[in-house]
């Protein structure tokens, strides 16, 4: 499987806003020039006071609710955002931005070093944090004359800068709304964030992330990470329900017995899944937005996870799956408890699914219905005009 | 990570075995000649009564209760099979072979072809099952001239090779003891095991499994597999009390934030696990041997589970562990159901554990308990002397 980085999805042009005073990363390091890619829905009405952001995970991008520009697909969530869906966008104004070290369009690895032209960061591109994404997308809310959000929402990756944004911006987040999410990432997870590291690393065309230089992406390495990353965001029991043990084809004639080939479907469908992802993902993106995702601890941050929320009026609802084992439901209950020990306004919801972690993005009527609710009672509260 | 193959593991000398007449394998193919390594503790008693087979799991071997000859560790079961201990050499005579597929001296991919000398097999080596392990095991154990085993016992594909010995051999098996083991393997099972060998296929170094044709092997492929598959075998639990968020080594200066290395404590365990383990284990063998995993399915071969076990007197003791993920309890119970409806003698035992599916191997006193319980029951039924 090796493939040449794709020109064209390298080369799109993504609606975006440069910052040229740069941003400040936690690291120590300063980015001399910052670029925000960007995308919004519906329309910003007349006191600023309808904007959603929607924080997108690992693997998303800001292509939230219509064709994505690279793979042809609707957009990830266009079951959630659009008119008289649960983010209604004939009365809120969307906004999802590229995450920092994200690779499509925002300032990451594949971005130029010197900010114009010439090579890339590559794996030179500092270590980030969940802290930094959320001050990017801070100056592009600022940028938009936005002083308060709506409503700050997110899934997995999204619902920790979901947190991090009503942690760091109490007065500028309504409501948040984090979802099969959790306030650290735990031992199991980074676990899983370092085999595919591993063999993003173990792929000699990923050339200690200098691929630009021959133009040979580490496709396996990445398509690897992928498939494993892939099998947590399901349940057993959709695996089960979507494959079983079912053979792809029968082979004509001998024992059906192979060493090779996607013998069963579930193979089939895990390495379509890892090749599929190569061409619209980089791989020192992965690299850099995991390594964001194991650093993570609110807690840790702010001594307690409760003072991390002292004092705030957000109102909270947070979501999770009963068959996520990736954010479990007692991470979400773990927040919960955080927040009610610092008085906040906090709602939990465990949506019963047997579709795992990636139930955040399928059709989860029961979590749409709880979605479309609280907003709609948080809109009232803020007086927003139906 | 590039290493030769540790010459010194591949001439080692395994005590063995060899039958001339070969092995007709499940797939059609007849390996023309047949070695199977094994090594006993104890001695056989004068009725060839008191004979305890052992089946090793994915990467185990025969070496259960002595130093192993590559690593110099303790046996891998050495808390259990001792004098005095749940398996008693004083009492019985416990028989361990490496499996057929397997790297201790056992034919499978790392075997000369011709059966003396010669290039290996590699990926020529047909694809292999479950039974077809068995199968060898079996005329090890008439070459030892044992009509009837006193007990099968073997954890996770061990257990695999257990219930498949009492499905075709009922009456050569007093008592058998499948152990954190499932009657099929599950499609998320399935998965992680693609997840392993696409890994090892995507290693440029496994020269489509012709490695031994440079002496390079493929490390840092199998290492990855190896990482993936080693996260499957602990509880979150385990990994949380065992690491934690545990930083490994504080930078001096800095934010101690880095996009390379093992920061983590987690990360520098998995790397250690990977990395050992290619020294001691052929890639060939962990594709061929995960694939024979991959086929059983007992159901599926008899029609029913319960007919698999249709008229037998062996006794059985099945045993899961709570926190086991990998091979969760539901798969013993459902075994224990079909034997029920078999009118088969079951014991079932979950024993609360939160080590996840390596808890057989480890010093869990209430598994060694039951262990040694179910034995001295089934040796008193069947008139052993003690």
């Amino acid at each position: 499987m090796r493939c040449r980085m794709d020109s064209a999805a390298a080369s799109i042009e993504h609606q975006h806003v440069v910052f040229e005073d740069g941003l400040a990363l936690e690291c120590g390091v300063t980015l001399p020039h910052l670029v925000v890619a960007y995308r919004t829905y519906g329309r910003l009405n007349g006191q600023r006071s309808n904007a959603v952001l929607i924080c997108h995970a690992l693997t998303g991008d800001q292509y939230v609710a219509e064709t994505h520009p690279v793979t042809g697909k609707p957009g990830w969530w266009d079951m959630v955002v659009g008119p008289d869906l649960p983010i209604d966008t004939d009365r809120y104004f969307v906004i999802c931005a590229n995450v920092l070290g994200g690779c499509m369009g925002s300032t990451g690895p594949r971005s130029p070093r010197n900010g114009i032209d010439g090579p890339p960061w590559g794996t030179d591109f500092p270590p980030i944090t969940i802290r930094d994404m959320v001050h990017a997308q801070k100056l592009l809310i600022d940028h938009l004359g936005i002083e308060r959000l709506f409503a700050v929402i997110g899934g997995s990756m999204g619902g920790m800068q979901a947190l991090d944004w009503a942690a760091a911006y109490p007065d500028a987040v309504f409501a948040a709304v984090p979802i099969a999410t959790a306030a650290y990432h735990s031992a199991q997870n980074i676990a899983f964030s370092e085999v595919g590291r591993q063999a993003i690393f173990a792929d000699p065309d990923w050339q200690h992330g200098r691929y630009w230089e021959t133009g040979k992406v580490p496709a396996r390495g990445l398509a690897v990470a992928r498939m494993a990353a892939h099998i947590t965001y399901l349940s057993e029991h959709a695996l089960t329900r979507k494959f079983g043990r079912r053979l792809r084809a029968k082979p004509s004639g001998g024992s059906g017995l192979s060493l090779f080939g996607d013998t069963f479907e579930v193979e089939s469908y895990l390495q379509h899944q890892g090749s599929t992802f190569v061409r619209r993902f980089d791989a020192n993106s992965y690299l850099t937005i995991t390594r964001a995702m194991d650093f993570f601890d609110l807690a840790a941050e702010y001594g307690d996870l409760s003072q991390a929320f002292a004092g705030s009026h957000t109102r909270f609802c947070l979501v999770s799956f009963s068959s996520d084992w990736l954010f479990p439901t007692a991470e979400s209950r773990a927040i919960a408890g955080a927040l009610n020990r610092a008085a906040a306004n906090v709602s939990f919801v465990e949506i019963p699914s047997d579709k795992g972690h990636d139930a955040f993005l399928l059709d989860e009527p029961d979590f749409h219905r709880t979605l479309a609710g609280f907003l709609a009672g948080c809109a009232e509260r803020a007086g927003l005009q139906s």
